[in-house]
C-alpha cells in the first residue's frame, strides 16, 4: 500500500513567490486525506494529479483562512461533479457555520453525505480510525485554537511465508494449524515479520510547544511549521509560530527520522536557509514546496 | 492613460484544463478595478502582475461560488499586507453577510476602511463613478440575483491646439478668451476633438436577455459569457446560460466592435470551437483565456 504525502501549498497567509497557502494530501490505495485547505487547494489537487473524489476525510487544523478558505470552492466541485461518497470534515468549532453560511449564501446544494464535526482543541485525542489508518488530534499553541494531527498506518498482520510451505510441502491441516497459532512440531518462523506501520505527523500552526513531543514519539515523519528563521525568533513568538530551529528541536526531541519544513512567511523568496538553520540542530530536514511528493 | 483589461479566470464553475473561475480587472493609471473575484484571483493577479494594491473598487455579478469564493482570500491579504486605502465593494443582497462571516470565523480583523454596497439586480443603474469611470449595473437573467457591469471612460475635455497657438503667437488674453468660448475674430478650431470615450461591458452570467442590448448601444468591447455552444442549446437554457451563437447575437445588437467569450463549461478541452460558432454571427469574435490582456 502507498503511502504518499504530496504538498499543495507551502507558504503561510499571503501567497507569495508561487507559493500557495496549507495544503497537504496523504494517499493510501484507494483512499486520500486532506489536511488543511487553503485558498486554491482544488487547483493545486489538479494541477498535482491529485483525483479529488479520493479524498474521504478532510482535516482541518486551524480556522485562519490560510487554512480553510478553500473548503467552499472544493465542496461546491463536489457538489456540481456529482459527488455520491460520503465526505467527512473535521476541524475546530465555528468550521460548520463557515461550511455552511458559505455553502447557503452561494446558492450551493450540497448533494451528498457531508459529515462536519467539530472538535476541542484542549486535549489529544484520537479523532478518526478506518480500514488503513488512525488519526490523532494534538493541541498546539497558536493564537486562535489548533490542533496538529498525527496520522498511524494501522499495523499489519504477520503473512505467512510461503516458502517455508513449499519447501516441506505441508498440508491444508498443517497451514491451518500454524494459522492457528497451534505447534506443528517443527522449529521455523512461519511468519514474515509485518512491514513497521508507516507514520505521520502534521504540525501547523504553533508556536514552540516541547509539550506535544511525547504524543511524537516513534513518529516516522514530521513536518513541522517554520514559519520564520532563527534570527526572526522575537517575531515567532510575538505571532505565535515558529522558527525553523524550534522545529528541529521538536524533531529531536521525539526521534522521528525525517523532519519537512514548510508554512514559510512571504519574506522569504528561498526557504534554503531556514533549512541550514535547522539542520544545525536536525540534519535530516528538507523545506516542502508546492508540488513535493514523499512516499513514506 | 491605460484602460487595459486582463482576464484572470475564464472558466465556469469546476476550475478545469487550467482555466480559473471568474476575476477580471480593468485598469487606468493609478488606479483598477476588479470585476468577479473566483477562489484564486489574488494568486491569479501576482501570476499576471497585477499590484493588488491597486484595485480600488471590486464589483460582483451574483453570489455563485465561483464569482465570490476569492474575496475572503483578498480582503485577508489586503488586512495582514496593511492596507491603507479604502476598498469599496459592490454587489447583490447576502454579500455583506457572506464577507463578514468568512472574516469573522477566520478571525481576521479589517483595519482599513472596508465599504460595502449591497444594490438590487431588478433594474439598470449608475452604481459607481470616480475621476475615471462610470459603471452601470444591468440585470441579467441567472439562476440566482445576477447583474453584468458597463465601464463608461469619462468624457475628456477638448485640448487647446498648441500649435495653433504658436502659429499666431497669441496673449494670454487672447488664451483666455478661447478658454472661455469667445470670439477672438480668427476662423480656427482652436480645439482638438478628444479621444472617444472608451467603454467595456461585463455579462455574466446569463441566458440569453436581447432586452440588454439597448444598454449596451455604444459600447466598444464587450465580454459576453458563453458557457456552451450551440449544439447545447437546451442545456444553456436550463441552467440559464448561454451558447457563444446567444453571445454573438447579444455583440451583433448592440454593434460593439469587438466580442469576447469567456466562462467556458469545464467539457471544453479546447475553446476555439465556441468561437468558429460564434463569429457566424459575429465576426470580431476572440475567446480570452487566464492571463488574456487586451488594451481598449
Amino acid at each position: 500500500m502507498p503511502f504518499k504525502l504530496t504538498v499543495l501549498g507551502s507558504n503561510s497567509a499571503i501567497p507569495a513567490f508561487g507559493r500557495n497557502p496549507s495544503g497537504q494530501v496523504l494517499e493510501t490505495d484507494n483512499s486520500a486525506y486532506l489536511i488543511d485547505c487553503g485558498e486554491g487547494t482544488q487547483m493545486r489537487m489538479d494541477e498535482f494529479k491529485i483525483k479529488k473524489s479520493k479524498i474521504l476525510v478532510i482535516f482541518i487544523s486551524h480556522l485562519h483562512g490560510d487554512h480553510i478558505f478553500g473548503l467552499p470552492g472544493l465542496i461546491t466541485s463536489y457538489c456540481l461533479g456529482g459527488r455520491s461518497k460520503k465526505l467527512q470534515i473535521f476541524g475546530p468549532h465555528g468550521l460548520k457555520e463557515f461550511i455552511h453560511t458559505t455553502l447557503n449564501l452561494s446558492y450551493s446544494y450540497v448533494n451528498f453525505d457531508l459529515e462536519i464535526t467539530e472538535i476541542g482543541t484542549e486535549i489529544a485525542a484520537e479523532i478518526y480510525s478506518d480500514h488503513n489508518v488512525m488519526v490523532e488530534a494534538v493541541p498546539l499553541k497558536h493564537r486562535v485554537p489548533t490542533m496538529g494531527f498525527i496520522f498511524k498506518e494501522n499495523p499489519r498482520r504477520p503473512k505467512l511465508n510461503k516458502s517455508l510451505i513449499e519447501k516441506y510441502n505441508l498440508s491444508k491441516e498443517q497451514i491451518v494449524q500454524i494459522l492457528n497459532g497451534e505447534d506443528i512440531g517443527m522449529d521455523e518462523e512461519w511468519f514474515l515479520a509485518p512491514r513497521i506501520p508507516r507514520s505521520y505527523a502534521y504540525i501547523s500552526d504553533t508556536s514552540y510547544a516541547p509539550e506535544i513531543i511525547p504524543h511524537l514519539k516513534g513518529i516516522q515523519v514530521l513536518y513541522h511549521e517554520a514559519t520564520y528563521d532563527e534570527d526572526k525568533r522575537t517575531l515567532a513568538e510575538e505571532r505565535y509560530h515558529s522558527t525553523s530551529v524550534d522545529a528541529a528541536r521538536i524533531a529531536q526531541g521525539c526521534g522521528c527520522s525525517k523532519l519537512l519544513l514548510g508554512h514559510f512567511s512571504s519574506r522569504y523568496h528561498s526557504t534554503e536557509p531556514l533549512a541550514v538553520s535547522a539542520k544545525t540542530i536536525f540534519p535530516n530536514t528538507e523545506c516542502v514546496h508546492d508540488g513535493f511528493v514523499l512516499e513514506l
